[in-house]
């Protein structure tokens, strides 16, 4: 079980991003992105933990604005916190678009549009009433939260469970579907069983209903009144109630296979594939011999 | 224990249907069938995305006709766009007949049935009312969706899952049967222990709150307030939560067993050894070429 | 892989009975048991399928006599049926007492207890009331069914899900015993938090909301109001939300050990055991070659 | 990979604790340690069950305590039974003090904490109100039971449990911190979409909103009212449901991979595989005895 080679492989863990593919920049703006998206250096460590805590700052302020008692008696110092913050991610997001070799893919990637959608609201908000909230878009990028601690033990466990999320979408999405078209059907039925003068006002209500049911979440608010209404919902409740097991048993098979590949974090020294069985003698991408 | 033979069994992934065995039809009755039940032909593509089209527009046209505020405004559009896919799906049913080997074969098939229903309520409604919302059942045509990209990934995800399913039958038939005996054994004590005048009116609407109980959904439209009962309940409840472990590990232990079989379709004809995964391109024993 | 060795474990899958031990009894005695206990005769057959029909039919005469707009209209037939069934059964009890060996194992195993219980409440009603409900016990007698139609493939998978909860017994009940100091210990402390005036009247009522909010179930007829009491009941919900996970992967995974197990369902041919792997070549409990 | 040699690991299933660490005290002080601590003598196992009987008693106490009209017909009695646990069980905890070897290090361990949070309130009672219910702590203490029985199989199983769980708490936090996230996320969009006038007062009342639907719990007390609201509570059910597969599954998995490990304890010593069952007593590879 020999080592992986570090030498033919040095950026294996890290795979080079798209927005930062290209000739490199002037040196003070590839300091800056050391510091803003990398965290290797303490200035990098601490720039992160800054950031962590403004973000975390700012969803708290948001959420105390919305609180009526608490924005009446503080609605000055919650108004300046928020432009604080807003300035504060606005240059935040130039700072990160000027120190990217390709700043217009990284406002189109994911975090990009993340950053983007977090500061917007409060310049509509000089327009418009109801943007403030969604500053909590911000919440998004708390999940970067990992990179601080360089837990490559945490991003090592999110990898697998991402892994095994993305091998198993194809079943999960047949799932979904199925579950969608039973909302239909038992939508559709117990609006004819039960009728408006139950709760069941139209279809699109009784599916909401199915929904509820089925999902086990049952709030109560609609429920079935009528002999056969129940007889169908307890159907509706037994069939969402052993049909967990389908995502549950999908993703838990997946898991286990990723576990299963788990063992052998080496790449084939060949090809640089990874994934092989504990078994594995020779490379099943390339022929070679492996470990 | 061969390599799968490509000349030996070219349709593998397709069996014949019942109900296209027999005698080839006239020849312009087979191209229909390539456009109809096909996908392969751009006009076999074309043909399925104007129907997933058709059936998802009629299923929205019924669920809006339910609802009070836009049927009474919309009626004579509503009531036309019914008709328009009425005789829509009419002519597709009996252009389906007609290019079909065995007619009768596929009228009583699951999808023929499907097709039907989803006909026939428009016709009824012109004597009865309330039939209008079996168009629903339009529904489960959408479940053809898939067929149009020949997502082959999807098909096949979606076979496992089936063959899962049945595998699992026998076990998870016994797991409901068992359910069915709680319900009416703790539907009975509950009758019992709370009685009429704190909701549990007679055994069946007991038996509905078991059911509701059970399966962790909890309407609270009937629940228990003496302290006997309400242990009793407690007891039912940490039952339902504990034995939706029983189809959940039935389902897993299924699936994983899938897909253990799915890597050994073949034998590696270098050293013979099965269990070679999907993307394999070398025997990961011999190191040979595979398949 | 050979055959398990019929000559030398004839009875291997049907182990005898404890009533059924002893000397035989006389032979129309004998045949009596053939009868009503076995169904491998046609005469066995159509006794159990009497049965079961008299059995479901019992349960619902007890169900409707609860629903008292039948129970008003329909006295005398609901009063004669019970009776009718109430001596079929005692009959059937007397005969079962008869046919076997030693008539007080019978009385006091699970099943002669169920009979018992199953004919008293009719007597102990000419007495006292409510005691009628009891004869839905005679719905643990339905358990019975899967012997009519011999059918072991249901039986085979009923005790493959029977030993893998055998085998998890141990580490459910420290789950559950863990579920119950959760349930003392938030329940007491939302009685502290929330108080009487919002629904949490004393501990063991809390406890009951704990109970109805960990299984995830969640009537809603006790919620907490306070911002503290929705906080510590947040935690409360995630805690019963994550912890579904430990009785199904005990459960899946005993099941799936059984799985693997089950593949070589043949006896040992030195020892007569069953139960070992795919890859064993040696029995692990006598040393002889396997299969 | 040598067999586990009896002789030279004694204590192989019980470590030393870190209060026991260092010289032995006067021989008393050792007795009253094997009394307290252990079970293995009749004395221990008496002091023991004596000590879930007081405990159990105390917890039902309290409890008894809280419901008003037990409360207020027996005052006298409950305070009474109060105070003789609080003395009994501040004697117990001053004795273990006594026959520790590093008695801080017992003082600030986990049962050390729960020992003395168990008797304070008592005290405590005496000038302020509403700690008395902080006896419930003491169900912590019941715990213990299962060393009483030296339940080798329940602490063992228990271990395997609690060996899982520690291996899944990474997978575990990025999965409940994903949670986190969603709750935020969905919290404040239903309380931009339905409003103040529908029950969504606040962002952090929304918040409680997602968590009891996210979870499947729905008590109903807050739900949405209009279509978009009913929509988005709709993918918040759909992902609540779908999700609970993530922690059972990597649960299951990590307990599977325990229940592979389980197996490997040792080697044959005349083969040298591993890979034998706990109840193996020959070697399923060459046949020879094992362990």
């Amino acid at each position: 079980m020999q080592q992986p080679d570090k030498n033919k492989y040095p950026n294996r863990t890290k795979p080079v991003k798209k927005y930062m593919q290209g000739e490199p920049l002037a040196p003070w703006r590839e300091s800056l992105h050391e510091i803003i998206f990398e965290a290797e250096t303490p200035a990098g460590k601490w720039f992160d933990i800054v950031l962590i805590i403004a973000i975390a700052a700012s969803i708290l302020v948001v959420m105390l604005d919305s609180v009526a008692a608490i924005s009446l008696n503080y609605k000055t110092l919650l108004f300046t916190a928020e432009w604080v913050f807003t300035i504060l991610f606005s240059v935040e997001y130039l700072l990160r678009l000027l120190c990217v070799r390709r700043p217009l893919r990284y406002a189109s990637s994911f975090f990009g549009i993340v950053d983007l959608i977090s500061i917007l609201p409060s310049f509509l908000a000089l327009f418009f009433t109801g943007a403030q909230t969604l500053l909590v878009v911000r919440g998004l990028r708390v999940l970067r939260i990992f990179r601080i601690f360089k837990l490559g033990e945490y991003l090592g466990e999110a990898h697998a469970l991402i892994r095994a999320m993305r091998n198993s979408r194809a079943k999960i999405a047949v799932f979904l579907y199925t579950v969608c078209v039973f909302v239909v059907i038992f939508g559709a039925a117990m609006y004819l069983i039960e009728g408006p003068e139950h709760g069941f006002t139209s279809i699109p209500q009784s599916m909401y209903w199915a929904v509820v049911t089925l999902t086990t979440v049952g709030y109560g608010d609609i429920s079935p009144h009528t002999p056969l209404g129940q007889m169908l919902a307890s159907m509706v409740m037994i069939l969402g109630y052993a049909i967990i097991a389908v995502p549950t048993g999908i993703y838990s098979a997946e898991l286990a296979r990723e576990y299963r590949r788990d063992v052998t974090r080496f790449a084939c020294r060949h090809c640089g594939e990874e994934g092989h069985d504990e078994d594995a003698k020779f490379c099943k991408y390339c022929g070679g011999s492996v470990p």
